[in-house]
């Protein structure tokens, strides 16, 4: 972490003693969880502390998009689009634990546990999301065209309609998480949340087996004790910036992601520390990344939610094909972690982008976390090649700069015959209109986020065009990271955090990604991250308000 | 867990108090790093009292062949064959993380923690079950011609003669874990362990942060506090079979495993509430098992640790080939959890292996859970056809039996054709000697565990030949699951379990599957399991002896 955050201490708890402020309710982190816990606890009146271990508020939800997957919907039911609780929850259930998915199960397949927090999910998103809308902290429109990420399923129900976006968002609302973070963050200095940014909390305080409060350091030294009349409730995020524990608890293994660089998985010691249960720790959100802006840890670093362009492919060290580039991110990042049995690697950790002038002068931006970027804006990442050979020469060259840290990934031999040969078998491919090799354009969803092409009147598949026979050519490599972790303590569907025996540990609350998360292994759609989690914001204030208020304690502040 | 043990309940640490008995160690758990860690721990002059969960001694090693991976072993050493410390290092780190090797790192890309622990196995497998063997606990002989699981990579400098097995196993060594069991607990008895059976550990005694001792319960409900003058070493096994932990840890979604039932994780519970950190939780030491036993917890279950048979292949829901079935065990096994990220699914999450008479007659074994079982034994999972279609109807209906448990798992409409197409491919490779689609038998241990065939003088290839253009034919389903799971807290090399800011927790100690393992995603060769586990045992039984001796407490018995 930057120098502005104090250093990670001891998660040990404390005991109570002198505290140097209270509030009814206090809230850890001031991003897409935090911040909503915090209004939904205001609007209930209650005083709330909000502590932000960063300098300022915003956490990874700012750098996102902020779509916010929410179904049946208040723009859904006045369109009359029909959403049943019980269909989004098959759809739900059939993407969570696919191997475990039974229609004729009563929970699905699923755990009890995971059940529930999936109904929670239904019937609290609409509600939250209305709420904030009409306290004018997250006013949204309605995408009513935007699909399901798995839209095709005979599951999906209303394979349309489920995602809204913050209001003011642009066009493209890629620019969704500072607009939403802002109006939140304005209605939070509006009612009263007292927001204290610069405070990272160490360890909880508790008495008599019950969270009363946190203490926090800052990055001068202090240290300021907090106490929680009601409830402390934890919005902090996963775990993505903390390589060790990447290392032993995802199943891939990925070198980072996109997720605020506080993101250091500190609520995991501090529960575990209380006796909370991890669970989900083997799962993330899930997108392709550059690999050099993820090894450098660059804090701007955005998943490439589109892999725009038509005239465009992925090849691996080899210089062959090896997926459908246009799968919903999610699902693309798996790729990059294929394990080889025969010969111990993993052969497509890196894939090489490659593309042409035409994808060039008409797919560029920089949004989404595009690789192919507009001229005059950072394109360290970009390799360049007058004709595929001196392309090939330069990836070759980029790649073997990593091989410190790629379990030495280096081009093949024959990288460019084979290079040569799979543009000319993509070529193919593009001009019939039909990717018999890997699917490519055949889902909704990969239309949706195939970003700007050439306009080519009357093809059938807008996802491919041929590439040129001449240069120049250009590249840039690619692997999987997240976007954020899913797993931490396991909390009921009003986010009580839950011992070993599955008790609610008294005063203790978690929200977002620092807690389970439900969906496992799925992303269900866009926004299927913040959509749930104003849900669970909303129950988990709404109970943690019920919380009998402790005993007044000395306090000076 | 059945009626002879007691119940889980919370695993909050108690206080001290009264106490049930009392010794210098306490070990709990009696298998194959619990009774080690005993012996270990009685021979350097401790009163050690032994607590077991199940109604006898064993656990998953008596279960196990009992291989044991010992790097630069004493006969190894006496046969002049060369072992350097760093080659071996080399070797284990890059299997352990091969996406992070790096040979020119100091610690070869793996965490200092790992290398230390690495190294720590490196330098006491040999003199610890050299002392187990002079001691007479664990007599061996020498395996000298088995190799590696990958004696092909560069990094192996001794591909041969790590392994050793219990003396007086069987030629086949199948039953070595009976037999090492049966000599370490005869030593145990002989040397004074004070063993107690049918004693569930379900919480530490806790004073000034450090363990004092345990609190276990018998199946009849009655409870046992013993307090440990020095430490508790745990030795309580893997999570294998607790559903919840396996869900939320592994990196792939096994249905079980053939560890012993005791295995449920009762250490990560119990070690999380002192402020233990976990690790590794995302491995397992893996195997492909038969579908039926796994899916019904049969406490039999083996590991398929031989896919025997030359006329043998497996096909997948479509009736293709898509994995060399000799692969080693733990690689094989990874095949199973391959995500489709097109359709949402796994769709070899079960194959079906498929044989004829040919291989019925010569290669029927009932060792080391090959599929193909002689007359007279269990052959329930045992599918046959008179021809092709009947044998394809057979298993789609035994397929389609288990549609709940597989995510709706089902043949397809064309298996039987394709399984026709694919048998007179397999047979055309069969006959030229040289898997050209997989490479099945290019490596030296596929030969290993091809297990008895018909002998074709001359054959290239022992491992392939082609089925019989008639019937009858066989078929059983096959998936993956884990022999045990590789996470738990982390522990230094001297088996002291490490707070969240990597100090040890006073007084606790833990050995094999119930912690953390340093290999990580690597399963270096056959034995790697134990063999580490015995070199670990030894330390943590050496620091635990150097403990301070706590004040004495009130004692009744």
């Amino acid at each position: 972490m930057d120098h502005e955050v104090a250093a990670r201490e001891s998660a040990a708890p404390a005991a109570p003693g002198h505290f140097d402020a209270e509030a009814d309710v206090v809230v850890v982190g001031g991003g897409g969880g935090g911040l909503p816990a915090a209004l939904f606890s205001r609007w209930l009146g209650n005083e709330v502390i909000l502590l932000e271990k960063a300098p300022e508020l915003g956490g990874t939800a700012r750098k996102a998009a902020f779509w916010y997957w929410v179904p049946n919907n208040e723009p859904m039911r006045a369109l009359g689009i029909e959403d049943r609780e019980e269909d989004c929850l098959r759809y739900m259930a059939r993407l969570s634990r696919p191997h475990q998915y039974d229609p004729d199960s009563p929970t699905l397949g699923l755990s009890a546990w995971e059940y529930e927090l999936c109904r929670a999910i239904y019937q609290s998103a609409s509600p939250a999301t209305e709420l904030l809308a009409e306290r004018g902290a997250l006013p949204y429109r309605h995408c009513a065209g935007v699909p399901d990420y798995w839209a095709e399923l005979p599951e999906d129900k209303a394979p349309t309609g489920r995602v809204l976006v913050p209001l003011d968002a642009s066009e493209t609302m890629s620019d969704g998480g500072r607009v939403g973070l802002q109006t939140m963050g304005d209605a939070a200095a509006r009612d009263g949340v007292q927001v204290r940014t610069g405070h990272r909390v160490q360890r909880m305080i508790v008495a008599d087996g019950a969270v009363v409060g946190v203490e926090a350091t800052t990055a001068d030294g202090a240290t300021h004790r907090v106490r929680a009349r009601k409830a402390v409730i934890f919005a902090t995020g996963g775990f993505t910036h903390n390589q060790e524990l990447r290392q032993h608890f995802l199943n891939v293994p990925v070198y980072g992601g996109c997720a605020a660089l506080t993101n250091e998985g500190d609520f995991v010691a501090m529960a575990s520390s209380v006796g909370a249960q991890l669970r989900n720790m083997n799962y993330a959100w899930m997108c392709p990344v550059p690999l050099e802006k993820a090894v450098a840890r660059d804090p701007d670093l955005s998943g490439m939610f589109s892999v725009a362009g038509d005239s465009m492919l992925f090849v691996d060290k080899r210089g062959l094909r090896v997926v459908n580039e246009k799968l919903p991110y999610n699902e693309l990042a798996q790729t990059f972690f294929r394990w080889d049995p025969a010969t111990g690697s993993y052969p497509y950790l890196v894939l090489v982008q490659v593309w042409d002038q035409r994808a060039q002068d008409h797919s560029a931006s920089d949004e989404y976390g595009r690789l192919i970027v507009p001229p005059g804006t950072d394109d360290a990442h970009v390799i360049r090649g007058d004709d595929l050979p001196a392309l090939a020469a330069a990836v070759g060259e980029r790649l073997a700069g990593y091989a410190g840290v790629t379990g030495g990934l280096r081009l093949a031999d024959d990288f460019l015959p084979n290079l040569e040969a799979t543009i000319a078998r993509f070529n193919e491919l593009a001009a019939a209109g039909r990717d018999t090799d890997f699917g490519r354009g055949d889902r909704a969803v990969e239309q949706l986020f195939n970003g700007d092409v050439r306009e080519e009147p009357g093809r059938a598949n807008p996802t491919m065009w041929p590439l040129a026979g001449t240069g120049p050519y250009y590249a840039a490599l690619v692997t999987g990271g997240t976007l954020d972790t899913k797993g931490g303590p396991k909390a009921t569907p009003d986010g009580q955090v839950l011992d070993d025996q599955d008790r609610p540990i008294p005063g203790l609350y978690g929200v977002g990604n620092c807690v389970a998360s439900a969906s496992a292994q799925a992303y269900w759609a866009g926004g299927a991250t913040l959509g749930p989690i104003l849900a669970l914001a909303h129950r988990a204030a709404t109970a943690a308000d019920a919380e009998r208020v402790a005993q007044p304690q000395p306090v000076s502040s």
